[in-house]
């Protein structure tokens, strides 16, 4: 692929609205306002458009997917609760076969039992896991790598 | 039942408006807008009035259950992803006691071992799985026989 | 907690809204809306403001849960079928960080094997089950008991 | 059923005794007296008949159960430990019919894993957990109600 | 394929030559040989030739699979009971590599939890269930037009 | 039922027809015929007509039950293997509605665990397990006793 | 063994005591004295001594079994509930080392599924299950001939 | 034992039939006719007597065991699908106890988790699999010199 | 702790008082008796008061357990059967928070699938089994020394 | 922690010797001697000292860990396939309590189900997976991030 | 392939060094090193260069896996112990793609559960397990008829 | 056995040389040196010869028990980690058929749920868990105790 300019589309799932205000000793104190002006701001320095959405519907979460299949380069999801779920989320991923990055800010693997399945990861090239916010500047950093390569 | 005019209702789950865009292959070349004409046709011919719709959103499928419970005599669902987990969509079947028919496009039951368990079945009459689009035309069929006999 | 004007929100989860008319000889002949009645006249004789919502959809619950995360001193929720699956519902109600009182019409630990498992229970202070429309009236005067003692 | 006098036992399983002395950050600081002294307190108000026993012993708890049957209108029941593998118990409440209603002081949905299952739940009305002393006087209220209605 | 004559073999399995005779609230009042007749006239009005047979062996049913795979364009199968453990005719359905439709008179997904398991399924193209005696006619119409496509 | 002449049909399954030759340290040193001939005796005291069959197929046995269904009033049957996954022996036995008594040469549910599980007993009145031959002929003598009750 | 005078313990489990009481269209009309009167009965024409216990305890039937190893020759148990999981009855039926016939009134294989699992099974010779109070006398008579053999 | 002339019977289980007909890129080219032709010829080669049979009945394979038991020194079994449900070809084989080689043409222990499985093994001195034809050849010479040994 | 006197409780569960009757083999020759006199002897020697109880009534353990919970620094117990189920002995322990030793005569964890799970064990400090009468000594000496430390 | 020199220990499991070598439309052309020259490149970019080993014995990864446990301020580990068994690695990691990130070549979490679990997790801080080589590289920068932060 | 000289590798895992020491009535007399004399004049009779090694270490069995995997030409290995739970082992056979073949001395599918399962198959060509040193010779033998074919 | 001089070995498994350093408040300040000192003067008190090991490689652990299996007349053994899945350590135990006694520091029983299996102990006289380093010695005490009874 071209160096030229590309586009990702950051998915957030339920809850990850509330960032920054819930349970900030685990999920660090930066809002995903934040979040998403710096994964902006890093797509723009590479000259790669970034497009930030956040839903706690899973529904909503799907109709962004269709909508942005043919504009998206690469998708960068945090699927919230709905990792473990999700199932008509994953259905809409496999359909659109873009590379998909999944992050979640704490190491799920480490968590309770069943927050250490993900129905989602099937459809995802890798996973990065319990690094907070950096998990999403990793995650853009590597995608534009990779779809650059 | 009379030969009256009969009321069906059929509704497409998540990910089934890319129909004929998403693995044409496995799925087919035809869109949910061309089955979903094939399936008024039918109807028209038989005197039958049949509404049909389509979203990503669990509870929009719910939501609609319940708005034509009154109208309708019968229901053709394919649920998409929902069929494994969508109990909710489930819960508005049982209470709404009229003759569902599950379609699926590809045979669940010979696919990954997550695909082969639906959590809708025990709502329904019938179910009919691994035919294509004809699916959906052999249940609309077999539905207004059923209830005009 | 002083005596003060208390604010409780009460949700009510998939098909709940078909109340009094689905199966009544199971879930009684009362509607909803006479159970949102009573359970504001119970609030107001207690000088506790109580508001009361309804969803097919759990992006729309999780969305209530944070829009009164600050206005509500409890939270009294019927999941229905979410009770089984809803676990961006969960992740709501362990974020805000109020008591909450999980209420269900019938006893679900008597019913079908997969009625029995509520994934919600761990984010609650106390759970009522199988006293129909009582077990919200029940659920409200403790709650507020609770919140002055 | 009239309003005439009722009857209402009430039995606590393995342990209860030590209310009050075990542990009271979980269970409260009032003993198991003392929730009794107010249980009869709330009958006699009622013009009901309350009884109170507690037992270590399984089959103690079966035989009061059998002695009573014909007095009891209805049961209200800690089973403490017996919660989990007490089908002597369970057996006892199904042969005598009555109303009964299983109370725990804590929510055991939301602990151990063991601590989830009830084997007692199918031969009860209703439940009531997590509400620690509150989840008797909330019982009986309840319980008298219904055999009045 | 051409539009020349085809050969659809129908088996079916144990307990199927009760049929009429059997719990006709549940499997209906028509016979076995009445539901082959009705086949074999859709066939020859569609230039088809059906062949029906039934046996309580498994060892049988194999053996017809073997001594008409090289007839048979395509096969319907109802297996009975053996739909459940019948391993040696999947081995034999999997071998001959021909179309196969698994035909259930009752819905089987909403019945015992036994009975929602097929191991069958994976050596089939397509699956018709709850439907009675209606399900065979649909399976050959299907049938007939899917060689014919 | 009154005392006239009972007819009742005996079924040996897999492997049966080697008692007295094979293991007779666990299986006993009585063949099946002495076994036959000691019930027809009995039957004959009692007026009663006793057929004995035995089959290493299951389809035969199923071809038995068919077969005598109008015949007989009760059935005693040893499973042999056949207790384990003889489905299609199932269907049969729910199928003609008489009286089943399932006779077990050993205490099956003291043996390896695979051996515990009958899919045949919920056909079944009663159950008789561990006596070895005289467990035919208890069952024998109650299923007439039943019949005639 | 000789045909001098034998010993024969019967034990009921819990809630035994109110055969005749509870559920008689199940359980029959029969009480659990007449039952042991009859079992005496029988002893006597054989000149074999039946004493016959029922305790609600799981440590009283220990006791009794303890107690009576020395004079019992052989046991008949109907364990009730403790069927499922009364394991201090089972170690100390394998520390007497006498025959035991472990009977239930019902067809326990044939019920829920946590009645089809018996743990005290392994210290029996044989078991007897869904003949009614019949079980008990099919076992005495067994048993006598059993250790006159 | 001596060097005499020793019996060998050979069984096929279901669809072995087919053998070089069947998916020949798996199971090779040769038919079973040949491989039974070039067993006889290794049998005459050592003096050795080899029968061999094919059946798509599991009864007739158990006919077979008990009319061969006392001739056959040693028996060589490809069980087919039979090998992960034949209990009553188990007992059988347990019955005669017989040295037994089982043989698998492919290596089920890759393949698909249900073909993992055999229920066979536990009545077999050794397990040959994965080697095509070659399995029996390698067999029956293994089996001949530990007879003679 | 000071070296003054110190009280220990040594709880015998269900069937030990057969100790030296039973299974002499397994168990060894000494008595439950001789095996407290020993106990007692060596807290003589150290200044320690030891009180011994057996019961075959979970329910008396249980009592025992609170009676004795301020006067005893430490218990002993050897569960018997009661490892694997008794819940309520579990919750009398955790509630009187005194260091308990588990004792099993034979290494349970060698033994029997059913017999490796204690659900006793989460309420100890240590676990001793295997070594016959001897862990009663090794614990008791140990627990002095803990408890003096 | 200051901008001092950090030191990081770099492990590679089983078989990763092979890089580069193995499978390399999968893993990849670049070797591991490639990978660690890059690595440690990137180190002295940054004032880090990098070591890196590899061995195919568990014993040897934890010799290093212990090793090294005082020299290294965080570690990273690619465990190969002792992700899934490694239970003595999982413990020298828990007992050093660096920061350590878990890096994966290969996304695990969409591959064989027994590839899935990962029992090194839980003493990981953070898990990179899918990302080939660029795992490596994105696990040293962050680490190093995070110490410095 | 060429009749040239091969090359075969044989591997023998944990503890086989104690063979002809440990348990000869299970394993025989024979010792491993006069296997591997027989191993090697079977091969030089064949121009096969045929090297043995065995190891207590997994990673020594690795070691030598990669070491070797250019020179042989396939592979003979006994993994002991390691048959289940050497996912490394396997990890390294799946990497030299070499015809593997699986020998065990005795039947592991006939013993304890946890000696049924073998997480190396999946990396082999086939599995010979029952005959004792034979199946050695048989492997060889087999792998040279293979590799020659 | 004699007085004369016995052999005994201790094995500390994976991670044990840590111990006094790592997690002291759970597992003790004493050095593994310290408690092997003290293990080897309790042996000269009573003419024991003690030899300690440690390894964090389970192929040396094995390599040592064959070792001195000659040598030794009991062992015993922390396996550490090994505990969970030492499948060749356990083989190797139970290939040299000596008294061998399982020490676990902490109480592994109380532990999360993958601690409480131990494949090893299958191989063990007993087991000795929760008593830090006191376990070792109580174990040296015992098993001289047992040797020289």
């Amino acid at each position: 692929m071209s160096d030229g300019t590309l586009n990702i589309l950051v998915l957030h799932g339920p809850n990850l609205n509330l960032l920054g205000f819930r349970e900030p000793e685990i999920y660090g104190k930066t809002s995903l306002d934040e979040i998403n002006q710096e994964l902006m701001r890093i797509g723009r320095e590479r000259s790669v458009d970034v497009k930030c959405f956040q839903s706690n519907h899973e529904g909503q979460l799907v109709d962004w997917v269709h909508e942005y299949r043919l504009w998206a380069d690469g998708i960068i999801l945090n699927p919230g609760a709905l990792t473990h779920y999700g199932l008509s989320l994953l259905d809409a991923l496999l359909a659109v076969k873009k590379p998909v990055i999944e992050v979640h800010l704490s190491n799920i693997y480490a968590r309770e039992e069943w927050r250490r399945t993900s129905v989602i990861s099937q459809a995802c090239k890798g996973i990065i896991a319990g690094f907070g916010k950096d998990g999403y500047f990793m995650a853009l950093k590597e995608l534009i790598h990779l779809l650059r390569r």
